[in-house]
């Protein structure tokens, strides 16, 4: 017996199921398992992701046995639908869809009423009896396949589609203004003009042959699979290319056969909100794709989420159909223990179920639906956990707009992705990615946005559309990216030739700023202030849940006493990392720093670090405070001194008049002080060692107020970390000098604190001489911003040139500054951990790199048996969720 | 019983031996072992190297039993010596002198005549019949011991010795030249006038109790190691700073009591040029330190090495003491198996030995003595090859001056270290470091040279003195660091104030250019043009045998034909790495460069690279010649692109001029190469990833050059070598375009050749995940500077600023970059290695970093198990020689 390569579906006949997700894809596995839960869907059968991976192997070919296999996979369905393919009176159409393991919506090609031709045709027209639904369909088919199997697409974006400009032509000739006001004759005219122009650009006539128009789509559907949008949005969502697509062949079902046919899309809860609610749009006598492609405004399914009168539900229209819908929603959620995306046909009153799916969700919905459904008993939490995305919460966490603040609200569009967005408006997704490459704030405007854009979407802070209700593209893919969208605004006119975007006669140019309510569906003039959010009670549930399961602590970076409380609400366990370089700008203090970069002498130095002792003391009190109870991570003085002095002629003209000094003495420090390769340079702990009065100051900053604080009788736990260590002679050094100074402070102000020192390992030969540094070392903590840099060579500041061309090539498959490299820098971090705990087996390890907020490098150190990792204070739950799912997953 | 800390030694009672260096020092144990032999040596003790730890642990304090051994080895003194510590009539004078466990010569302090009084005086002139003898005996004591014991000597060079001061005030009053036409009542006027100084500048009496006199020189001696000239000389000879020194006390003996008595110093064997002959210098009625102080001109000791008639030698004068020092050096020879430096003195017609030790010798030298010791059968081949400092040799291999260039020998002196050196003219130590560290040349020229001036010595080209011997402190300083040295240069009038020197009455000033001949001993005006050395049979017998023991290859890096035929000259296997980058600067070719940079598209680029190929074809086809029927490794391109174009702004005028633009359209291209951290930025082989058409021209060119030899021939084996590969996609994605440009050519011309793909370990995390690399890569080479460089996160071209505070805090024992860091770097090596052969057992693993070259990093490179090290073609014979050492040590 050959292989199985294609698997059945519909009434009985039902060869797959659910787990079978990596061969039959998402939607093929899922077809398979509603079958066999007696749900209503239209027979076909699913080709194997197996084929897929065949057909690039072996150039485009099959073995005869996937041949012979999809022949009996056709007869199976003229079976159960009866009727058969390319048959003159009762013609099957078949419909042919992508369906990758991962969901990857819109991002691959579709062909729909397949099996048309001039004799069918007829056929169609009888069944139905209905010509214009009839030329309608094959209008629709010449010009799907035309475009996904013959190449008719335009290859820019700026081109119109040709068949576009005829139907255009023709509405202008025969004088209407929708396509739905041209006849059956109109239709059958365009049929013919459709194969004209393809004759005419590809030499190639219009296939009659069914089997010829199956097997195009079958090939142009695998070929999808690495078209340019398809690329992108599997590196954006990190989806291998080996996995492949399946393809699915259907029989076509049709919800625009008339007034008793539709066509919707629901979830069986609110995906915006989470609300326990069904959740639906639908079309009357419409094509599925006509819903998504926001076209026409699609209507709400049932009274609950009514917003007007004026809609019209199903429930209320076709009453039955609904009431099947609703038995048939409920099945499936309780079926798959979540929140199901589905899609739905009505043809002349009955009900067919064309896909489901596990529903994207925006972070406060995936929370409360996780929240709602261990109330109702259908997870546990340990499920409940994991089902949350952690990156996602960064959506909750974000600041929303200031509701006390002035606000010119210019038009109020559909609340289709919640969050806060102000940003410039550009109206091409390529120009928000070349803005947004400069630095831009951009929100991305357009009348609807296609699977084309998806690049700009990714980076647009914002997403503003025209047209398209709650399931349009826009809505989709903004919700899945955590981006803010407000969609379907109908008030707006968008002009993509000038650039200009009118409300009520009001134009927005490009560039000109604007801000968007996700939540809330407003467009609002200019920029607005943004407050803290407020985090519902299912998020502390799910927060409270995550600590039970987590094992490693979660600190933050913050280096003022207002980032420490605001990390502390957001449930840090200390300070990782507060950077005292930071300090050094405020107010009257730069002018200190720079009195002591200019001195001549170490007296001279003493002098300025003088001034600045008492700002870093009340620095260091209020962040103690904040920080009550819990340990304060202060790491010494970083950067070279050159970042503290101007480098702009005008600035340098200006500090050296405060300074009372000549501009040629500034421009000649600056001089000094350059460097070739600053990172690689005079910074860090080697700042400390040729300067010890500077790590002195701090030292004493540090220890005079935590001695302060503790006579208050504040509890402060101050860990003193040595930055840039790569020997552990360079530690011991600074170590001396930070214990000298410590001695004496307590000693003058008569009390005791307990302090550790420690260190970064942020450079290769720390981690790899650890059990020496550890010698000297109270504690680790991993830099592994810098640890990347110097483990890869890569200047951060530089590396955009060749990373960019990196990740066309597919040479990285992360960016290693925003996932940790777990197969090279990681090896760095083992070996630190391994070789520090074996001179101290309870050695405090953490990491303070940015890496600390990224789930999966979180995962890594969890794994790798850090204490705890640190990062920004919006990160921290991310963070802690991240921590818990590791230790959940990690069993 | 308590520890033993003093050893005895002289007739019959000698507690230590010639093993025993780490406890005694190198002086105390070979004292002991002369001893062991029979040979006279005045009898004395040795205070152990542990004792002086423990002075530094105690701050100056010693146990009880150390004061009771010391009491005990001076009656043993005085028991052989027939003579009392202290006594009136009979007493016994001792000296006290330092002696390390590794030799550094006039580093620490030294104290003479030690036991004289008021009363001892009285005692000495008494026995010696010599009242002048007695007082001068004690005016040098008092002199001594106040400049060592009581902080007399002034501590700036730029004051005098204020004992200096008094001779010259009395040797102007009695109208009198030298120091030896002082009578003995000026000299006890002398001891007058400096006991007044010592209470003058003091407020101290000079002590007149011996003991008291005794232990404060003990303690000076040990103060001593720390001194500022012991630090210095200790870094330079890397000597740990916790072996410490022993203190020889010892009883006098006096070759300064009349013309019956002598003082000099010998080698077994000339030092200089290895040849068989005892060779050494001496003088008559002086002491021991007036031979090395080169104030009188000493006269050679035998007839064999006498250079003209006037001289009076030893063997003539006193033949039956010189027929005893005869048999002594040639058993010492025999007993040590090496060259000996001996010293000694006689005293009234008695022998008397005061030192042997292992004789510093040129490279020359060193070569001849192992050759001809072996021939002697004296020692072994693998002895001879261990005998050799690798690192000396390269004073035998760099160029001496052309002898048929027109030199103006301005005066000779003697030819003290052999070499050419030209430089300009400095007179102090400290100016030549100035100089030095701005990139000058210079020549240290002094009227003669103390210890203080160590540092200088090691920085300057090379030293001309006006004073002393052979044996002088210049002349033995210089042979050991391998620095070309004239010395005892009458003629020359050096005034330091005026900073000019004149030889007969031409006026040289500080800064003017003259050159050195160390092997003839000739001062030269100007540069003169230097030609490359012959290599002696003695040298290529050593190679041939060091060829015979080292298990790993030597290759060299050569850019040029010309350095190939080179480096092939000196023996290297092969090219470990040929860089490109140097050849895209030569005539015509960097125009093609810029245009290539210039370039708006990668046509233009393809243009511009066209013009290149012909020119890289032909600098290869030049290298595979020379090196024909060896590997050759050539790395693709390197440096960033804004190498390769003008900062200055008058040149960026220049090429826009050239190239037809404008200066500002090549200011613009400047700044958008410009990067913040060049060395972490768009180089390597990010450049061929994201130009892949530079690398395809390179490997055309390369496969072009070895096709066409191979036709004509010639044997060429091409190694194309990738940089900077962090990833193995890198790799994969460079080799991918090497061996499509390789299959190509070779189809085109009709030819095969063997060619290979590797990859330069540089990048940590290359090292790392060099098991994923070594899937791709048919041979690793490390580049250890890039690697140094990353895994310390420092700049090379920045640390300067730190390293230097690094150095006098003692935080790193060497330069990084000079030696390779075995504890750090060494180990991403080592994992570098082991996980590249677990993927491919045989893979072919070099270095071409500078540490290729450096004696210790090749023993580090054979350890671990490299095929080969590659060096400069200078340093092929050195890396030739450590390996074979290396091979012998670790067997």
């Amino acid at each position: 017996m050959s292989t199985k390569y294609v698997y059945r579906f519909g009434k009985g006949k039902t060869d797959g199921d659910a787990s079978m997700k990596e061969l039959l894809g998402g939607k093929g596995s899922n077809l398979a398992e509603m079958s066999n839960l007696g749900i209503p869907v239209p027979a076909g059968f699913t080709i194997s992701t197996e084929v897929c991976s065949a057909y690039y192997e072996n150039d485009g070919k099959y073995e005869d046995a996937v041949k012979d296999q999809v022949a009996e996979g056709v007869e199976h369905i003229e079976e159960i639908m009866g009727a058969k393919f390319g048959d003159a009176d009762n013609p099957l159409l078949l419909s042919v869809r992508s369906g990758a393991p991962a969901s990857m919506p819109g991002m691959m090609d579709t062909v729909l009423n397949l099996g048309l031709n001039e004799t069918t045709i007829q056929g169609i027209i009888k069944e139905s009896n209905n010509e214009r639904f009839g030329w309608d369909s094959y209008r629709r088919f010449v010009q799907m396949y035309g475009d996904v199997v013959m190449g008719m697409k335009p290859e820019s974006k700026e081109e119109e589609d040709p068949f576009e400009i005829i139907i255009d032509k023709m509405k202008e000739d025969r004088g209407v203004e929708n396509d739905t006001d041209l006849n059956a004759d109109d239709l059958k005219e365009l049929v013919t003009q459709f194969k004209d122009e393809i004759k005419k650009k590809t030499g190639q006539d219009f296939p009659t042959d069914p089997w010829e128009q199956l097997w195009g789509s079958v090939n142009a559907v695998f070929g999808s699979w690495n078209n340019q949008r398809a690329l992108t949005y599997r590196k954006l969502n990190n989806i291998p290319a080996h996995w492949g697509t399946a393809v699915n062949v259907q029989a076509m079902v049709f919800g625009n056969m008339g007034d008793d046919c539709a066509t919707g899309v629901a979830f069986t809860r609110d995906p915006a909100t989470g609300e326990h609610e069904f959740y639906g749009e639908y079309l009357v006598n419409a094509q599925g794709e006509d819903v998504v492609a926001g076209i026409r405004t699609p209507q709400p399914v049932n009274e609950a989420t009514r917003s007007d009168a004026s809609q019209k539900t199903l429930q209320e229209i076709m009453p039955e159909p609904f009431a099947e819908l609703e038995a048939i929603y409920k099945n499936l959620e309780n079926h798959y223990t979540d929140m199901q995306d589905i899609e739905f046909t009505i043809q002349k009153g009955t009900l067919w179920m064309l896909q489901t799916r596990t529903g994207k969700r925006t972070a406060a919905a995936a929370v409360r639906i996780a929240v709602e459904m261990v109330g109702e008993g259908l997870i546990d939490k340990k499920t409940a956990v994991l089902r949350i995305e952690a990156e996602q919460l960064d959506q909750l966490l974000h600041p929303t707009f200031d509701p006390n603040a002035d606000k010119k609200v210019i038009t109020t569009g559909l609340p289709a992705s919640p969050g806060a967005a102000t940003g410039r408006i550009v109206f091409h997704a390529d120009e928000a990615e070349e803005w947004s490459e400069k630095g831009e704030d951009v929100l991305l405007v357009r009348i609807e946005t296609s699977p084309e854009d998806i690049g700009g979407m990714n980076v647009a802070k914002g997403i503003l559309t025209a047209r398209g209700g709650m399931t349009s593209h826009a809505a989709v893919v903004a919700r899945g990216m955590g981006t803010c969208c407000v969609a379907g605004c109908g008030a707006l006119k968008i002009d993509y030739k000038s650039k200009t975007m009118t409300v009520d006669g009001t134009v927005y140019k490009e560039g000109d700023w604007i801000s968007l309510d996700g939540s809330k569906g407003e467009v609002i003039e200019g920029k607005v202030p943004t407050v803290q959010p407020e985090l519902s009670g299912d998020f502390g549930k799910i927060m409270e849940w995550a600590d039970e399961y987590r094992k490693i602590g979660v600190r933050t970076n913050a280096d003022t006493p207002h980032d420490s409380t605001n990390a502390r609400n957001f449930g840090a366990e200390g300070i990782g990392l507060c950077r005292t370089e930071h300090m050094f700008f405020e107010g009257d203090r730069i002018k200190a720093v720079r009195e002591m970069i200019l001195a001549e002498d170490e007296a001279g130095r003493r002098a300025a670090l003088a001034k600045l002792l008492p700002y870093q003391r009340e620095d260091f009190y209020g962040i103690f405070k904040a920080m009550h109870d819990l340990p304060v991570t202060i790491r010494t003085l970083d950067p070279p001194l050159h970042e503290f002095l101007p480098h702009e002629d005008e600035s340098q003209q200006e500090m050296a008049k405060e300074m009372g000094i000549t501009k040629e003495e500034v421009k000649a420090k600056v001089e000094a002080l350059h460097e070739f390769n600053p990172m690689l340079g005079h910074r860090g702990c080697r700042l400390g060692i040729t300067y010890p009065e500077i790590t002195e100051m701090q030292a004493r900053a540090i220890i005079e107020a935590a001695c302060q604080l503790k006579k208050e009788g504040v509890n402060v736990l101050p860990e003193i970390m040595i930055p840039l260590i790569g020997t552990k002679a360079e530690l011991t050094n600074q170590k001396t000098v930070v214990v000298e100074v410590a001695e004496k402070v307590q000693e003058e102000m008569g009390i005791k604190v307990d302090y550790l020192v420690g260190t970064m390992i942020e450079i290769p030969r720390a981690a790899l001489t650890a059990d020496l540094v550890a010698e000297e070392a109270q504690f680790f903590s991993f830099g592994t911003n810098d640890l990347t840099q110097m483990a890869f060579g890569y200047s951060r500041d530089d590396a955009g040139t060749f990373l960019k061309e990196y990740d066309k090539k597919n040479i990285l498959p992360d960016d290693p500054f925003q996932t940790l490299d777990q197969e090279g820098v990681g090896q760095l971090i083992e070996i630190a951990i391994k070789k520090g705990r074996t001179t101290k087996p309870d050695l405090k390890i953490g990491i303070c790199g940015e890496h600390g907020g990224d789930p999966r490098s979180v995962e890594f150190c969890h794994r790798v048996g850090m204490n705890y990792v640190s990062c920004s204070p919006f990160r921290v739950p991310i963070a802690r969720l991240a921590a818990a799912q590791a230790a959940i997953t990690n069993k």
